[in-house]
């Protein structure tokens, strides 16, 4: 079957995402008979569109970001920009691929609103509107029957959702709690390792193209309780919003901290926590001191992981998944396999 | 939506999936929509049906066993043995629980081919029929489009098929290793830590009801084997069988051989492992020395878990899942939600 794309988005991860599809998109369609198209791409300034599928290799040719969309002779059109060109596009899912704001969830929110209201489902590598507005993207999706994928803003290459929904399908999730931000914990890591303060890991992080430039939203905890916002409420059916979530970073964290943990056994993560509790759903984001033996003590440099705890099924932890862009937007192609697979339309293999 | 099981066995696991399915009926009810019902239930010597569905505590209250079943007054019928039973069954789903037996693939065999002759869809706790049979059993059930979920047999409550299927959609699988058979794991755990041999550590074991009363198919390797196949015929789409495997178990391994591994920083494992290779996917299963550091290394206990090596989303690691017969039903029930899910029954959520 035939499954059209909107990409919205022109910045890192979009293009790494047209670089994987591209690579993928032969053995997609052997192995799932998917017949994927890319035939709409959506920037501030204009869009793109051509039903047949645009062409990938000229698409990685032009200048990365919205302008570049421009020089697309012949294809590009002003009147295509954002959710203008997703409300005209008879793409079947959007993909959501624009740079994340948490405070006011744009402008993802904005796209969201004009995929939804056509019924087009979500893969997004973008968390703003989820964790902005979670509440009204979940009544607008119910009421017009779309799905949307979150694997690409939940961490991306580790699989959290995938275990949440799939893998512990029908038992009742108690808690998970993860290390889920690959720049503080690399932070961490060569603080204990290599005896730096947080600041010189900070400034080490950005200079190695580790952090983003600008790392506040890492360090300070903001990613890690957005993509914690996320999983808790698609897993424990919640509207947990920022106003509602505790959140430490580790800049506060001194060596001495470092050293005092270990001295206890223990070693120091930045840790979003998500529980079932008699009042309801907990979330909370900070630098926690846990013993070594615990599973998450171990993860170093930007290596992320996952425990899950449920009543029957009991204690299940995940770990890995490559950090870099490529391997983000293989998390996104994923999910849009799966998204595709859960309406059904997958041949059983 | 509403669901049809038939439930082939009435030992230990299947009445544990009787129980568990009894516990979490009305929230699977609330959460999905889906209305599943027990209305088959087959043993060798005849079975039952109440096409309103079977009242499980009635059920639960019979003695174990196929000969138990005889007892429910008034829906016992020998006409409904075994694979007759299946074959008159108006279920949707077969949830195939009888003992595995991995050189004949009996009795799950003839069952499995009753289902998929009906185009009835499988969630199988019984490894045999796929270990023994896996080229036979594709055609049958993709000539009649019917699905089979292996989870129950493929590790139960730690996710291998889920992680291969759903989280690495789409990417290219390149190997998988696992810590996959709680008892052997225990074997070496305990001669590890307190000095057992390995005979002591067995008989050990099978006293503490950890392993099964004949441990022979865990500790030489046979359930890693069959795990293994199963994982690497599904996720490779292969055709491997016992015969293409050398399988070496842990009754060979010494005291001496741990400790010397030990002072190499080595742990020994039982590991399955799988491989793509220019001549064809690999399988061996084995005892092997791996560097502490290695993620299957600090396994202990029963506990079991396995590597995932795929191109683009890298090295994902998964450990954990309760290792108990109820554990294992809860298993084989997610499969069931999930099977349901990939034909796109589940509404969006």
């Amino acid at each position: 079957m035939r499954l059209n794309l909107c990409l919205s988005g022109f910045g890192n991860i979009a293009r790494h995402f047209i670089r994987y599809f591209s690579a993928r998109r032969e053995a997609v369609l052997a192995r799932y008979g998917l017949d994927l198209r890319l035939v709409t791409v959506v920037g501030s300034q204009g869009g793109l569109h051509d039903s047949a599928g645009l062409d990938t290799a000229r698409l990685l040719a032009l200048p990365p970001g919205s302008s570049g969309l421009r020089q697309m002779s012949g294809l590009w059109s002003p009147a295509l920009a954002s959710a203008a060109g997703i409300a005209a596009s008879s793409a079947d899912v959007l993909v959501e691929a624009t740079p994340t704001d948490i405070w006011t969830g744009e402008p993802g929110l904005a796209h969201f609103r004009a995929a939804l209201e056509k019924g087009m489902d979500i893969v997004t590598f973008t968390k703003g509107p989820l964790v902005k507005s979670f509440g009204e993207i979940k009544v607008l999706a119910r009421a017009r029957g779309a799905r949307i994928k979150v694997g690409g803003a939940t961490a991306a290459a580790l699989p959290t959702m995938d275990i949440g929904s799939y893998s512990l399908a029908g038992d009742e999730l108690q808690a998970f709690e993860g290390v889920l931000n690959g720049t503080s914990n690399y932070v961490l890591s060569r603080m204990a390792a290599d005896g730096l303060t947080c600041e010189e890991a900070i400034a080490e992080a950005v200079a190695r193209g580790v952090a983003e430039p600008d790392p506040r939203l890492d360090v300070a905890g903001w990613d890690t309780a957005s993509k914690t916002i996320i999983l808790a409420n698609c897993l424990f059916d919640a509207e947990i919003n920022l106003a509602g979530v505790p959140v430490q970073g580790i800049q506060e964290i001194t060596l001495a901290d470092i050293r005092a943990a270990e001295a206890r056994g223990e070693a120091i993560k930045l840790i979003g926590k998500a529980q079932k509790t008699a009042s309801g759903v907990q979330v909370a984001v900070r630098a926690r001191s846990i013993p070594f033996a615990h599973p998450l003590a171990a993860l170093s440099g930007t290596a992320k992981g996952i425990r899950f705890i449920s009543a029957t099924l009991g204690e299940i932890v995940v770990s890995g998944g490559k950090s870099d862009p490529l391997g983000t937007a293989a998390a996104g192609f994923k999910d849009i396999i799966n998204l595709v697979r859960d309406k059904g339309l997958l041949p059983p293999v």
